[in-house]
């Protein structure tokens, strides 16, 4: 490496740290810290942002870039230090536009907002966190500000989870989606053979539950030297470097597939950033592509490995032996059939694969009209249950089942909801050409055997991180960019055998 | 408050904050992080402190120093803002003194010593820490330097932790202390009633240690909405500002000393920095006044109460209630003998009151003779073992129980260890003028009621934080400076008791 790439390194080094022990504060944050931390981790919060910010766009760094520019010229543009000194600069024209202060305050305002919306939650109550979100949404209209002009008012926001991606596109694939969905869902309530997930849902004991789950995350390959896992209010994914990335989730005692599933997908994310080639730490390239490949990956884990036929044919009697009395007697094709039942429902995460999209174009549409100023935050859930009837044909019973479910805006993360949906589409879009690639994949997943399928992961994805944009990577491995159809065909097929339709 | 006094206030709280961040990431890294984290995690510690020191010593708070002294210039010199930015002078002129790059490399190689002497310290080999060690001494020399010219070469590393306190001292008062101590406990090992410590060597259940554990910690007023225990390989406490101080601890299955104690001494240490008046947090007075101040509230709820026969009267019924099968049988009496029971033994954190003392200044007198040079990192097995042998009688049978038993010097701690002496010595002071004020203490100990005895140690110690130098604070408090008679007095009169003499 030349010597002005060094030094550009360096710096950013500096702030990769500063933003990693954010993250550690984050995890904390979530996990154990007392109530009483919260006002001082909020201000240590707002400064770790302001001071990695201030670190990011110095001129040092600008001069540095600068050199290191010249310095990579000559090189093949897709090397590693070629791409390194470009996402560097995106990153500094970006953070160049927002001042510190901005950073400052909303660091400040979300961690608070944090605590605000998990009382708020749990007391079923908006209108406590309503003062919180809209500090929030008029901070993000000035973020919005500082990159006009703009397409959409949305698509700075969501660049920052889906670098390159524009509002319009998200809203092309999304009308292509939500008609074939809304019918997919209808013919499986109108015509479908009705599943029973009572096998699901009894008493399981929660030691049990995080014991298998644990069980099932290390045989898939999240490696425990380098992670962990936690309770918390509600499950995530982060990391410090490819050495220390962690997971988090919560168990309901009389529903198994919230943690399990929760494990599963946190510990696709978890993979992900393990995955990640340790040379690229410390650097921009050191993370995920973007949220949705992120999201392709676990949702992958999720639901195209573990609400599989095959996954469970090999993990069945495992979880037999945990909990033999109330699986001892169900059969196999029963119990898939119950992790598999389609139904509109409240709460996003425990959704369905037939129906999840529909929670997320939810989010989305209310998100724009916040942001366009169209939607009042105090007019939020009525807006929220009236859009979730109109897609999913239910009203919440309550905040807490409707619009308070999701820590995302308490964060100050609007924009970054579609990527889910997005995540859906690509999972699906590389498991066709994994599958051709990996002919007798579904008969290893029967066998418990996940090291090729990682392994293709580590090849294709995960090493290269933040290597390439996300749409770049996808077109490298698939051929193509982003579709909906090899999506809408997955659940069409998987949805058509287990409805009978 | 004046508005140049608020904006020294203001640089010294984004000082305060990194310094937060850091003792957060020194938690994790002490109890969840996982092996693979280390790395990563030594990078992100030698970058905070290095951004922490570079803010510390900035021309800005130069310059907001400079004025706000002007500002200050007039007011009541005892008042928090003139001892506010007195102390932040004493700092920033500390600091000055030593290079940014000094402190992020102490922080990376501290950072990676501390995995190195937990596996050494675990396979009892001190070999595999040697290396790091004779860095850290290394450093330490380097540090020492930067303060020359000096009384002593250990004057500087003391003042971190006892800021005034000078190495002459120390040993004028440890002289005067040994031969009292070695005296005493050869009375006691030649002429006592032997102790029998049976009672506390069973197996006991380890979830209700810890149990049993937080419930005393609570009665003694450490307050778990601000604060939290989790388990550690060495008992320790740290703080996040006042809201968020938490406690470690170990347990050992067949010892019931290990826990109890240690977390009365770390719940000791967590009420100091919880009773720290709030409006000092984020400020270089919200902290203890100094290690040995700090120590001796933690060796004042470990001893003075906790290993007293009025405390026992109290709880001794409840803990019967936990362990009754190992305790229902044994008489009060002989319990209390059994946890106060005097032998030379090898790790200091569990060893009595009589011998405690000597623990230190073994330690002492080596780290002198390391910053003097005469004694080489290679030799120090032999030394420990040698000078054990001659303060305490005995020789350890290996690494772990000799001189890998301690945290401190993998943290780089050199000079830390005799506040923990003069921490005994200050709670016998303290505890003199406590009884006169408190006249009816021991009753209210042994009904269990201890808020009075945290009351007034709020009043008269805690709430000042740093805001008095210790033994300003000790003066103020007890009328004279350090001393070592009450401290010896304690001993006599409890242990003559005790062994009959």
């Amino acid at each position: 490496m030349g010597k002005r790439l060094e030094q550009l390194r360096e710096m950013l080094g500096i702030v990769a740290d500063l933003q990693a022990a954010s993250s550690v504060l984050g995890w904390d944050q979530q996990t154990y810290m007392p109530p009483g931390g919260a006002p001082g981790r909020a201000m240590q919060l707002a400064t770790l942002g302001r001071v990695a910010h201030e670190k990011m766009v110095s001129d040092d760094i600008g001069a540095a870039l600068e050199a290191a520019e010249s310095e990579v010229g000559g090189l093949d543009p897709d090397s590693d230090e070629a791409r390194l000194v470009r996402k560097a600069r995106r990153d500094y024209d970006k953070a160049r536009k927002v001042p510190a202060e901005w950073v400052g305050e909303f660091r400040r305002v979300t961690a608070l907002a944090h605590r605000v919306w998990e009382k708020a939650r749990e007391e079923a109550d908006f209108s406590q966190f309503e003062e919180q979100l809209k500090e929030i949404v008029a901070l993000r209209r000035q973020y919005v500000d500082f990159f006009a002009p703009y397409d959409h008012v949305y698509d700075p926001l969501l660049d920052d989870f889906e670098p390159g991606m524009k509002t319009v596109e998200v809203k092309a694939v999304f009308d292509e989606l939500r008609p074939e969905q809304v019918a997919l869902v209808q013919d499986i309530v109108e015509r479908g053979t009705p599943v029973d997930d009572a096998a699901v849902r009894q008493d399981f004991d929660m030691g049990k539950q995080w014991d298998f789950g644990l069980e099932v995350a290390q045989a898939l390959g999240y490696d425990f030297e380098r992670g962990r896992q936690d309770k918390s209010v509600h499950p995530f994914t982060t990391g410090f470097g490819s050495g220390d990335v962690r997971i988090t989730n919560r168990l309901d005692p009389q529903f198994l597939n919230t943690a399990l599933f929760g494990t599963m997908h946190e510990a696709g994310h978890a993979m992900y950033e393990q995955g990640v080639a340790p040379e690229l730490d410390r650097t921009p390239l050191g993370e995920g592509a973007s949220l949705a490949i992120h999201e392709s990956q676990s949702r992958m884990w999720e639901n195209l490995v573990g609400r599989s036929s095959a996954f469970w044919k090999g993990f069945y009697p495992r979880l037999q032996e945990f909990f033999p009395s109330q699986l001892g007697d169900v059969e196999l094709d029963t119990f898939y059939r119950a992790i598999n039942k389609v139904e509109p429902s409240f709460i996003r995460v425990e959704s369905d694969e037939a129906t999840y999209n529909l929670h997320i174009m939810v989010r989305f549409e209310l998100e724009i009209a916040l942001m366009q100023g169209t939607l009042d935050v105090a007019d939020l859930p009525e807006a929220w249950n009236s859009k979730f009837e109109e897609f999913l044909g239910i009203i919440p019973p309550d905040d807490s089942q409707g619009l308070l479910q999701d820590v995302h805006w308490s964060g100050g993360m609007i924009g970054y909801f579609p990527t889910y949906a997005l995540g859906n589409l690509i999972a699906a879009q590389l498991w066709v050409r994994i599958e051709e690639d990996l002919p007798d994949l579904r008969r290893r997943i029967e066998n418990r055997q996940f090291s090729d399928l990682l392994g293709w992961l580590r090849e294709n994805v995960h090493r290269h991180g933040a290597k390439f944009e996300p749409m770049e990577l996808l077109t490298r491995v698939t051929g193509s960019g982003l579709t909906a159809q090899p999506y809408l065909e997955y659940l069409r097929a998987k949805f058509g055998e287990i409805y009978r339709l």
